[in-house]
């Protein structure tokens, strides 16, 4: 079995070096890094236990890469144009790719790029941050929430192509979670997202300096329930006290900053597609609205395209 | 005739000074100024001729006053909790108050404080700014539209009152245009005020970085309609083209920052609730709602209590 890793950063590069450490055959996709990291290895500090990678199979073009039965994709969504020339050269016919990303949406994607390939869709609760080129730092947390995407996010079921690669994540030491129903997952994680990651950039603030206000601890809730309520016109009930969840894990995680306003204060684009676009307009497309997501999004596409960020950061 | 200044700011300062300027028997209330405006007069440095007044009569307390038959409110709205207490000392039964402020509602609590007085509303188009104490530089334009207020905001038509104190303004210099429909005149500038007041702050950007990009231009104009249609929903049909010409406007003025933005840099507090609550409310009244409204008026509370203007100025 050969797995590729697309995009070895905060994501990929800690999960892509789990495996690659308990002997899975890795192959690595990289770009800015690739040099380094074909003289230096891959570097992660963990929680778990610092590890370094002296050998890796590492790419500069995915051309040169094996056919692969599992392809990790890792990068960031705003990379995703990048996918179209990638997957066709790894992902091996009947094989399976695992999107670890943000949002919604790309499944469907790349099950229209490289067909007859099972697509899986991964969410990282995951604190980690690439650090230096093939160094990763892993802070907290890791486990990866499973599940199998079928057209149109209808509820899939726990698959033994799930049960498969939860054996092998869990031999890499990575925590594994299934989901039934990866459209109702991917939306319960965009509870927490919407608001967060927007109000975050908008209003310069980490997670804690939100909620310690009253007006925007009210406009972080609200939108909750705006996301809620789009769920639910997409086919996806989720229960309205799993806002008031959301807040009180928020008031437990203290000083955070969301991907997004990291993001930001790098200078990198921001993931307003597949973070806030695509919600909306499966939203739309059912008759419903999503005015303050929808604000939101216009208000991150200013900050995007005049880049404050890393002034103030 | 005596007439009232309470406040003497870029508005109160500009207006109040020509009035005193023109012969009129004006009586300033002054907070922080008061010394070194009894010291030293109060100058207005204007495009239309520079001019000192070395004898003003300023006063410290409203109790000190004279009863008026004029009384121009220019304080900040943000200040009005304080017209409880004065207004009752200087605004004489019978006489006239006009109200030099941003927003909607006021006129309505200043009825309440002061009864058996007329209260007319004025909205200022003035470039105009304090720049140390009893120092006002005024930059471009004047004019005053002014519109007498009656229970409700329904239309009062031009009264005799609004006609002499458009002479009066006249003869001090001041350009006056009269509105029939006080409550229309205040909601149609509200259709510039609440995007791009808001914006400004929230985006951290002048008017005219904020329609040079896409999303953000497109945000302005919907929160246009948005105000437009809550105007229809208390009574007042402003014509949907209306909005374009405040687009077409916000080009003609070029590098601007609106009022919003000058009181967030200066550390002073935001005028939300005259410029976004009342308005809210009044719609809500009527069963409608205002989501991009009321979101950036929730995003501006924010702003106004963690105070980040100061930094970024």
């Amino acid at each position: 079995m050969k797995y590729a890793i697309i995009g070895v950063g905060a994501v990929g590069g800690y999960y892509g070096g789990l495996l690659a450490r308990h002997g899975f055959d890795v192959h690595f996709l990289l770009h800015n890094d690739y040099h380094h990291v074909m003289n230096h290895g891959l570097i992660v500090d963990s929680i778990d236990g610092d590890f370094l990678l002296h050998r890796v199979n590492a790419y500069a073009s995915a051309a040169d890469m094996p056919l692969c039965d599992v392809v990790i994709v890792a990068l960031k969504t705003t990379q995703n144009s990048h996918l179209d020339n990638i997957l066709p050269h790894v992902a091996k016919d009947g094989g399976t790719v695992v999107v670890l990303q943000n949002g919604i949406g790309v499944e469907q994607n790349i099950a229209q790029i490289v067909p007859g390939r099972t697509v899986v869709g991964g969410l990282c609760f995951l604190c980690s941050n690439k650090i230096g080129p093939g160094h990763i730092k892993h802070i907290d947390y890791g486990v990866v929430t499973l599940g199998e995407y079928t057209t149109g996010y209808k509820p899939a079921g726990i698959t033994s192509i799930l049960e498969s690669l939860s054996k092998a994540f869990q031999q890499a030491g990575i925590s594994v979670a299934l989901s039934e129903n990866l459209g109702e997952a991917r939306w319960k994680k965009l509870v927490w997202n919407v608001p967060f990651n927007g109000l975050s950039v908008v209003l310069n603030s980490t997670t804690d300096q939100i909620i310690s206000i009253h007006a925007s601890r009210l406009l972080s809730k609200e939108i909750m329930m705006e996301v809620i309520n789009g769920a639910a016109a997409c086919g996806y009930n989720i229960d309205k006290t799993f806002a008031d969840q959301m807040m009180n894990l928020t008031e437990q995680m203290k000083v955070y900053k969301p991907s997004m306003m990291l993001d930001f204060e790098r200078g990198s684009p921001l993931e307003i597609n597949a973070m806030y676009w695509q919600p909306i307009s499966m939203v739309e497309a059912k008759g419903h609205s999503m005015p303050a997501t929808r604000m939101l999004a216009l208000q991150l596409e200013y900050f995007n395209e005049t880049g404050q960020g890393q002034v103030r950061a």
